[in-house]
Parts: C-alpha cells; structure tokens; sequence
C-alpha cells in the first residue's frame, strides 16, 4: 500500500516525521510518499493545494497530514483567501471527499490528572464526535464580501445529511449503541433538514440505535459539565468545528487528539491541533496526536486493527512514562518518539 | 418607572416571582405589570409574542423575563416555527431593538468548589461575554428548507458589528481594558468583515482598550483550560449562543448566570438557563440567576448601582448559606428568595 504523507507547516514536518518512523516500524511494507501543502506548498508552488500533490494522491491508500497555517500575524494571512494555507487543506478534504471527520476523545486511565475538569467528570470519557467535514457553511459557494455586508450559507442536502449520519450510525453499533445528534433547530432551517434525515435514516435503517437531538449550545454545557453522558456526537461542519475542538479539553492536552476524515477516497488523517509557530523547529512538540494519527489510518484506511491496537497500546504507555511539556512532562519530540518505538511489541 | 415582567414558560414564572419580590424591596417606587410571552403566550392568544404584550412594551422603562419553551416533545415543538416559544423571544429582543446581550460570568470567592473545573482555574474568573443579538444567521431573512434542501444565511453590515463592538469596547473601559473579537476569519467572509470593522472602530474610537482576535474553535477551548485570559468577548450571534452557554459552566450552575439586552430602548433581563419543564411548578428552581437580572436591571435599566450592587451582595451571601439542589444544597426557592430578602441591607 502506498500512503501520502503531507507534513505541511509549524510543527506539522515534526510530529508527521514522528508518526512515520513508528509507521515504518509497525507496517514495514508500506510506500511512504511525501508532498507539500499549506504555507509551504504556496511557497514553493504558489497554491496551498499544488496540482504535484493534488496528482499523488490518486493512486495513494491514505493520507497522513500535519498541521497547516502560519501566526496570525503571518505573510500567510495576508493573502486572498483562496491562497491562504487553511484554504488548501478545505481543498484536500473536497478533493478526497472525506465527508466525515472522526475525532475520539477518551481519557486514558491514569491520566485523569491532565484535565482541566475534575478528575471525577473526566474518568473514563470516551466520546466519538463524527463531524460532517464537506458542506455547511464552510464549502458553500454562496458567500460573499463586499463593502460594508457580508455573507455565507449555511446549507445542507438529504445525501449529505444521511451519508455522515451513516457513519455515526455504524460507530455506534460498535460501542454503546447512543447517538446524539446537535443541532440549533429552534432556530435553523437547516437544523430542521439535518434532524428530520437523520431521524428518518434511524427510523429507516437502524433501529437498534438510539437517538437523541440536542441544541448546539447545550451540548457545549454539558460536554465539559456531564461528559459521561455521550457516546457519539453527530453534527454539522461549522458546530463540529467548535465541539470537537472543545471537546478535546477534556483529555487534557490538544496534544492528544487524533483525527480520521473518510468518505469516498482514501482516508485522511491527522492530529487536530494547530500548527504551533511558536514552538516549531524546536524539537519540543508533543508527537501523539500524529503517532496515534497514524493508528486511526492504520485501523480505518489500511483495515489493519491490530496495528493500530499497538500503536495505541505504545502512545498510553509512553504518554504514562515520558510526558511531553504540554503535560506537565519533559519529554521532547525524540524521547516521546523513541518512548513508543520501544514500547511497540 | 415602569418594568414590564414577562414570566414565559416552565420555570419562569417560579423564577420571576422570587426576582420581583426581591424588586419591590429594593425599589419600592417601581410600578410592575405582568404579560405573557413563549408558550403560554400562544396559548392564550394564538400567539407567542402577542399584540398586548408588544403595547405594553412601548412606555416600559426596562423588562424582565423569565424563560420560554417547553420540552423536546412539548406540542409547541410541532408548530410552525413562527408561532413557538422561541420564536416570541426573538421577535421580543427584535422588538425593543436589544442588539448587545451582556452576559458576565463570574466565580463567586468561596464557591469554586462549584466549578466543574479545577478550583485552581475557575478561581477568579470574571469574564464578560458580549453576544450580537440581532444579526447573523438568526434573523436573516434569506432562509429555506423545502423538500431535500435548507439553508440559512448568516450576513452582518457594518453598522450592526460597530455598535456592539462599542459596547464591547465601552464596557471594557470599565473593566481590564481588553478585549478579544471571536470569529472564524480563516473559513467565513462575513467574519472577514466582522474582524476588519471592530479593528477600524478600536483603531479610530477606542485606541486605550486592547483588542486581539481568536478563532471560536480556539476559544471554545481556551475559554474552560485557561478562563482567565480574558476580559471582554465580543462575538456574533450564534458563536455567543454557543460560547456563553459554554461558559456558564464554568461558574458550575446555569442557575448562576444573569444576563442583560441592550439597545435602541428598553432593556432585557433575563436568566440564561432554560425553562426546565421537568422541574416546572415543583418551587424548586434556583431563582438566582433571574434575581440577579432584577440586579443587573436596576444597573443598566434604571441606572440605580446601588440597588444593583445590594442585590449582589445578598445572593452572595443566600448563595453561600442557603444553596439551592443545583449547588448541591437543599435550599428551595421560596428559602433561598427569602435568604436574599433578609441578607439585603
Ligand atoms: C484550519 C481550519 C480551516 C480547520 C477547520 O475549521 O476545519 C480547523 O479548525 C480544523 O478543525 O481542522
Ligand atoms: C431559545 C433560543 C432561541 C435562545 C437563543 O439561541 O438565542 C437561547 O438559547 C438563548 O441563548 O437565549
């Protein structure tokens, strides 16, 4: 298999060369291909999304990325939208048509002490949040800024809706069984759409599942009030943006969080924190978000569960014996790195 | 001076009655006068904002509300969405011109253990939240479902982000002197103009505040791992929906989190929690939050500090020894009404 890796900016090159040398180890066989995007790519090429990458990735089995985008001060941000580094990694996704984002947030045992809840309410969190990753306010093309109004749409479709409630509905039969889907229907048309399909689609295919529907800003009290209380979270592109990057203060650090996009094509996957300038170049980011990145390829884009199970097994290991700063810890990148390549049996 | 109670739906009117009492104490000389609103409203006049209720708004010097809305199942739910609950809230806040909602979230000394945070950071916290109320996708006109499709449009001019920015900005020059814009500048245009027209207004108007500009994914993190980074927020409409909800656990009860509406008119005071039909007409809410809008009233309603910072005071200290079952204590309303009436100098 031939997977494509996209290290793009910050500190994205970093944590991508960590997450490749444990691929190496734990899936010998595989081609690694490397390709530029983001800030980097519009550096040497002049667009965010090159055609070079853009052609790699037809044949590739699945994609690995860093991080991409600059400071906020950045050249980077002062250019037209559409050559900005986050307008190539939107242009990633539509070309993969990964139209559904995975990103657990599971507090390991043992680690309950990283959170800013109390330990109590983070013990044994283990949330699956399916962010629709494809439509909503984010691709529609009506959009515009002009003078002194501006305007995006937020708009949804049938197929849309039921393709990424598919896919909630799938993981939940592999766990507890709950889905809750968010939505601002006391307000939004669009809500109104998005939860009439997904009830339909429960009503039609899946029975066995149960399914709840919650305000957007209720979920946001009660997922860091009451996290126990959800198992997967379905939702729209523009919520599932700040849930899931909410949600993601529970295990402690951003440092944590791993992320898998799937849809038509070939997985996507990659940590979801930022691309850190502060800090990059400097050997101290915190590899697990991208190692256990890496595992989410290894189980959903190569259906290698057991691989990914190792390199699981290795993160919780390593994270227990050599945290990284962002943990209060002081491992940096190659201690971590080298803590999990020697932890893998 | 006139205020107009609208005690809506659920627990509203429990919650009113305690901040109305607590009123008339603090200023005997206030005429009061009850109207329906949410629910309740429709189902005496087939209307959840009724032409009564809109007269009697038109020579009121501030208004009080309650909540509106009844359960997820409630047979308002069913309506066309004109004529439920929610909808007779927005066309309220629409109606008095109530562009700028403040809502301050503070952890009171001594009840951090309230928090689901870590005592260590939610002590201190005093962050005030200022959400658009008017603008973007909630009232905007261009918005449909209609068979397989929906959409709402979020658009915002520059007049309508310039004059809560003011507040903002105003109310900072009370405060700290800082204060972060929210947005989602990388992905939306109308955030674009939302960034560019509250820098040019600091730029022109208010060069001694502080201004920076956070994305709302970052926000929703940083905002529960490290509160007190900030002074004042400033956001649009749905980005405060979420984000001041979200924040209201930080104190530890929704129950804890007054808010205020201001505009063109008259203002609008109201407790953030919901209507809680579960525990409707049982005398059990906590009536804090809506006793501290009577206070916040007082303040910026009827310019009366005095009376607002006794109210303060007194659910302070009610707060302190008699707290309510959401606190962990087993004061009811009527105690915990009565513990403010007697802690009031
Ligand atoms: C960088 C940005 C465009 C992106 C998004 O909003 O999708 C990021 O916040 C994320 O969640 O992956
Ligand atoms: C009930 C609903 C329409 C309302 C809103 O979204 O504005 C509520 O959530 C609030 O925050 O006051």
């Amino acid at each position: 298999p031939k997977i494509v890796t996209l290290p793009g900016d910050g500190i994205g090159p970093e944590v991508t060369a960590a997450a490749v040398a444990v691929l190496r180890e734990v899936a010998p066989d595989v081609t690694i291909e490397e390709h530029l995007i983001g800030g980097v790519a519009y550096d040497t090429h002049g667009d965010p999304f090159p055609q070079v990458t853009r052609d790699a990735l037809k044949d590739a089995d699945a994609v690995l990325l860093g991080t991409v985008g600059g400071a906020q001060d950045s050249a980077w941000n002062l250019l037209p939208r559409h050559l900005r580094p986050e307008s190539g990694l939107l242009a990633l996704r539509k070309a993969l048509g990964c139209y559904a984002n995975l990103r657990p947030v599971r507090v390991q045992p043992g680690l309950e002490h990283l959170s800013p809840l109390k330990a109590e309410l983070a013990r044994g969190v283990d949330i699956l949040i399916v962010r629709e990753l494809l439509g909503g306010v984010y691709f529609d093309g009506d959009r515009k800024i002009d003078g002194d109004t501006a305007y995006n749409t937020m708009r949804y479709t049938t197929p849309e809706v039921e393709r990424v409630a598919r896919v909630a509905f799938w993981a939940a039969e592999q766990r507890k069984g709950r889905v809750t889907s968010v939505d601002k229907a006391n307000v939004l048309e669009v809500s109104e759409l998005w939860r009439r399909d997904v009830t339909a689609l429960r009503d039609r295919e899946y029975r066995g599942v149960h399914l709840n529907h919650e305000y957007v800003d209720s979920v946001a009290m009660l997922i860091v009030s009451d996290p126990s209380r959800y198992d997967v979270i379905v939702t729209e592109n523009l919520f599932g943006d700040i849930l899931s990057d909410l949600a993601a203060v529970i295990p402690g650090s951003l440092g944590l969080m791993p992320s898998a996009s799937l849809g038509d094509g070939s997985g996507l996957f990659e940590p979801i924190h930022g691309s850190a300038p502060d800090i990059a170049g400097k050997g101290m980011a915190n590899p697990a978000a991208a190692i256990m990145s890496a595992g989410m390829l290894l189980r959903h884009g190569l259906k290698r569960p057991e691989g990914a199970n190792q390199i699981d097994r290795a993160v919780a290991l390593a994270l227990r014996e050599h945290p990284t700063r962002d943990l209060g810890g002081k491992a940096d990148t190659q201690t971590f790195t080298r803590a999990v390549l020697s932890a893998l049996e």
